[in-house]
């Protein structure tokens, strides 16, 4: 149980989805939670704000130490809770290393990720160009490529950065499984489509599968024709 | 001594800063090291490509291990030589928080600097508008300002997440750096501009300034009317 910790939360965020994988590896279930709505603007609520300057979500406490950067909250809890539930980073210096290197690539992907996917939302009409637009699919065909890449050099059945399921996945899969959602082709992609398979039937991934999508699996094409 | 490890780099980067400065701190002197020139292309050089195939300093490698991204190097590089050099994470979980806090807002830092000082390097010609011209510096206000109001609550003298320089220093210092380079005013920011003035001096943040800064110390004044 873990009654002193707090979590506000958006449904469909990798950045809250992380911290709620890490939180179920952990054994840390019966944390103090409350899903609130993107829509209604309600990160930029008071008891957001009180917890994140930033107005954004997650808003995470353990006792008095804040930490909302998804990234600081999922590498401090493995710190503080090392020898419970799953350890998250292996004791092997190659291992380590790969996870780390793919865990921190992954802000690149996300970037060009969210190029794509939040165009519009991103840039104000007067702001919006076709040449941009061409642009950011470009890069994010590149990025997907090499990740493909990276998993065809893995065994068959690995996770990011090995046979177990380590910090790396707790970090990148909502942004794989993001990608999914939002139309990317698992047959262009059939390693990523492998490792998405694989890592959605784990259960700290099903125990925190975002409600809205279960509603409404399929987000939109966005990506089909990468 | 470090003779399995080997760095190419470029001399103001803060990603590679963030290497040496973590290397100089575990006692790592004496890598293979090599600095390349960005304006003549050779971060996208076959040598870099080997090691890293986005063709981006820094490309790091230890042993057969690689960790091109510097955060991942600097966080395997304190967990390989936890009791060597200095200790960059506290053990106490409070400091161990807002270090890991600090250390990933920095990412929105990095974020918000980048889109005024690169602005022109990122948007090509015909895509550049006034109205985000302004936009972006309102958010580097914004969140220059907020760091301004986290050192102003720190006790005078302290680090970024407590009296021990830590794995946040590593990080965002040479983006605190880069930051009065281009001209961000110490009057209007002095509990950064002091924060400044006490990293600056220590031993592995001089033995690693950027060669190119020791000869033309101000980089710009995009910033001085922030």
């Amino acid at each position: 149980m873990a009654k002193d910790m707090t979590l506000l939360w958006g449904s469909g965020s990798p950045p809250c989805w992380r911290v709620m994988i890490a939180l179920e590896e952990k054994q840390l279930q019966g944390y103090n939670q409350k899903l609130l709505s993107f829509e209604k603007g309600e990160h930029k609520s008071k008891e957001v704000l009180e917890i994140n300057p930033r107005g954004q979500l997650p808003a995470f406490k353990h006792g008095d130490n804040i930490l909302n950067e998804s990234y600081a909250a999922c590498i401090y809890l493995e710190s503080q809770f090392k020898s419970q539930g799953l350890p998250l980073i292996s004791e092997c210096p190659a291992e380590q290393a790969l996870m780390y290197q793919r865990m921190f690539e992954a802000l690149t992907l996300i970037d060009k990720l969210s190029n794509v996917i939040y165009y519009n939302y991103r840039v104000p009409e007067g702001e919006r160009h076709d040449s941009a637009i061409k642009r950011n699919k470009e890069n994010l065909l590149t990025e997907i490529k090499l990740w493909e890449g990276y998993m065809q050099k893995m065994p068959a059945g690995s996770y990011l950065a090995g046979k177990a399921f380590s910090l790396a996945d707790v970090i990148v899969f909502p942004v794989i499984a993001y990608a999914f959602r939002f139309g990317l082709s698992k047959q262009r992609y059939p390693k990523l489509g492998a490792y998405y398979g694989l890592a959605k039937d784990r259960p700290s991934v099903k125990a925190t599968w975002p409600p809205h999508w279960l509603e409404n699996p399929q987000g939109g094409d966005t990506l089909k024709d990468l």
